[in-house]
C-alpha cells in the first residue's frame, strides 16, 4: 500500500530553469491542434459510485495512433527548422512514440527511421508499418535502443527525436494538461502513468505553474518503479526489470524529465501486475474504453487508493490503448 | 449488397400526426441533461483514411448504463405524473433498457419490475441486479416478454414503460440525433442500428425535421431483417429467427416507431453476422471505444458499404458498450 503522505512542493525550484515553461505547452498546443485530437473527459458513474469520488478518464486511447504519443511526436517534428527536416527523424520506442513519429512525419512528408525492441506487441509494430516504415528491432533494454538510435542517426542525418527526454516532446504531452484544466476546471486530483516522465512532467508543469494546489500524482508498475525509487535516492534509477504487462512504462526517467517530477509530483502510486490487468479489464467492462495495460495504471493507482480520493474531482490519463488480441486474451 | 437507392422522402407525411415531434425531442433533451452524459463524437482518422470519408463515432457505450437506453429511460421516468410514479414502473428488456429504467426508477426512488429473455447476456442481467431489481426471466420472443410485462403491470399497478414503442422512450433517443448536429453541423450522413426503432425514429425526426437533406441509415442485423422487409411489405414484420449476436436488435418495430421510419428513413443497410462480428472486433482494435455486437451493426454497414459514402462526413452510431467477456471471447 501506498502511505500517500501529502508531500510539500519543492518550491525552490525555478521554473525558468527546467527543460519546459507554461507558455512551451501553451505553444505547442497550438501548433499541434490541427493534427491532434481533443480528446475527451468522460465521467463514468458507476465507479464513481463505487469509489465515492468523482472519476474522469481523459481517452487519450481515442487520440491519433492510439496514445497522447502523437502530441509529442507531432511536436517536435513541427518545431524542425526547414533545413533540418528533410534528413528525417530517428527514434527509439517501444511502441507508441514509434507509431506517432511515423505518422508526424508522413504528414512533415520527411523520412523516420524508428528503433523497437524486439518484444514489442505485434499491433504496436504494425502500426509504425501502416506509415511505410519497417522498425529496426534491437534488445528490450534501454542501452540497446539508445545505441541503435544513435547509430541510424550518425548513418542518416537525421535528428534524434527521444520518446520523452527532449523539450519539445514533453511540451506536446503537457497539452493533456491544459486539456483537463478546460475540460474540469475542478478538478482536486490528476494520476497519470510514468515511464521516462514525457507525459508526467508535461502534465506537471501545465497544471502546477497555474494551479499548485491541484494534486497530481504518478502511477507505476511495481516491476518498473525505478521512478518511486528515483524519487527517494534523489538520481535516476534502473527498472529492476524489463517484463512488466504495462509494456510502455519499461523505461526509466530523463535528466529533463526527471527535475520536474521530482520539484512537482505530489506522490508516485506504485501498483501490481495483477492491479494492472484487474484495471485493463475495468476499463473494457465498465468504462468501455479499449485500455492498453500501460493505459490502465492509473486506474489501477486509483482502485487500490480509492479511500485517499473520497470526495474529490480525480482525472485519470487513460494515456494509450493499443491493446492486441494476445493482450485481450491474458484478460 | 444493398443498393442504397437514394429515397424520396415521402413529404405527405405529417409531422403533427406523428408519435413525436421535434419539440418533444428538445424538451426531452432539457428534462434528461442532468442524468445523462452528452457523449462525445470521436473521429477516427484511421478508418477516415481506409474508406475515404469522414468517420465520426457517437459514443453512446459512454452513456449511463453503458447505452443510449438511459435517455429514453430517464425521459420516461421523469415524465411520470406524480400520483402515478409511486407504483413504480415495469418493462421487458433484451438487456440494456432494462439496466436504464432500474437505474431511472432508482433516481426517481420509486419501484421497478423487469422481465428479460432467459438468454440474456450475463452482464445485462448483472447490470439490472446492480440497481437493486431482481429481473422476471421469460422465453426470448416478442410475445412472451409483452405477457409477462403485462402481467407484472397488472399485479403491480406499475406503468409499463416499453422499450422503444413509447413517445417518452423514442424522444429521449431522439436527443442522439440533436447533439449529432450540434457537434458535427456539417454531417452528411448517419446510421443508426435498428431494432424496435426507438433511436432510429427519435433521431430521424430530430434530424429530419430539420435538415431532410442529411441522409440517415438504419443498420439492421440480416438475421432480423424485419424492418427493412417491413418497409418493402408496408406493414410491421416479425424477425424469421431470434439468436443474432447483436442481442439488443433481436426485436420487431412498433406501431409508434414504424411511421416514422418508414417516412423518413433513407435505407436500411443490412449486414451479415460474420460483418457484425467484423465491426466488433474494428472498435476494440481501431477506434478503441467498447461496443456490443448490437452497437457495432452501425459500423459494419459502414464497412460494407464505404464506397457509397466517399467524401461524406458520416456519424455512426454507437449504440452501446456492454460486451460481456464470453461475448470478448467469441471474437
Amino acid at each position: 500500500m501506498n502511505p500517500l503522505h501529502e508531500k510539500q512542493i519543492t518550491t525552490s525550484m525555478s521554473h525558468s530553469h527546467s527543460a519546459i515553461s507554461l507558455r512551451d505547452i501553451q505553444t505547442a498546443a497550438a501548433r499541434i491542434a490541427a493534427h491532434v485530437i481533443r480528446t475527451p473527459l468522460v465521467r463514468c458513474e458507476q465507479l464513481s459510485q463505487r469509489w465515492k469520488c468523482d472519476v474522469h478518464f481523459k481517452a487519450e486511447n481515442l487520440q491519433h495512433v492510439g496514445a497522447f504519443k502523437a502530441r509529442g511526436a507531432i511536436n517536435a517534428v513541427l518545431s524542425l527548422d526547414s533545413d533540418v527536416a528533410p534528413r528525417g527523424v530517428v527514434t527509439h520506442s517501444s511502441g507508441n512514440h514509434a507509431a506517432a513519429l511515423a505518422r508526424a512525419a508522413s504528414l512533415r512528408q520527411i523520412p523516420a527511421h524508428v528503433v523497437m525492441p524486439h518484444n514489442s506487441p505485434a499491433n504496436k509494430l504494425a502500426a509504425v508499418r501502416s506509415y511505410g516504415v519497417e522498425p529496426v528491432l534491437c534488445e528490450p533494454n534501454s542501452a540497446a535502443r539508445e545505441e541503435a538510435a544513435r547509430k541510424l542517426r550518425d548513418e542518416t542525418g537525421a535528428t534524434l527525436i527521444h520518446p520523452f527526454n527532449d523539450p519539445q516532446v514533453m511540451a506536446g504531452q503537457g497539452t493533456v494538461g491544459l486539456e483537463i484544466l478546460e475540460q474540469l476546471p475542478e478538478v482536486d486530483a490528476v494520476i497519470v502513468p510514468v515511464g521516462g516522465g514525457g507525459l508526467l512532467s508535461g502534465v506537471l508543469m501545465a497544471i502546477k505553474s497555474q494551479y499548485p494546489d491541484i494534486a497530481v500524482y504518478a502511477a507505476e508498475p511495481e516491476w518498473a518503479d525505478d521512478a518511486a525509487r528515483s524519487l527517494k535516492s534523489g538520481r535516476i534509477e534502473l527498472p529492476a526489470r524489463y517484463d512488466t504487462v504495462a509494456d510502455g512504462l519499461r523505461t526509466h526517467l530523463g535528466d529533463l524529465t526527471f527535475p520536474i517530477i521530482r520539484a512537482l509530483v505530489n506522490d508516485i502510486l506504485v501498483v501490481s501486475e495483477e492491479a494492472i490487468l484487474a484495471a485493463t479489464r475495468t476499463m473494457l467492462r465498465d468504462v468501455r474504453l479499449v485500455a492498453e495495460p500501460s493505459g490502465a495504471v492509473a486506474l489501477a493507482a486509483l482502485a487500490e487508493n480509492y479511500a485517499h480520493f473520497e470526495g474529490q474531482r480525480v482525472a485519470v490519463v487513460v494515456s494509450g490503448g493499443n491493446l492486441d488480441l494476445d493482450g485481450l486474451k491474458r484478460l
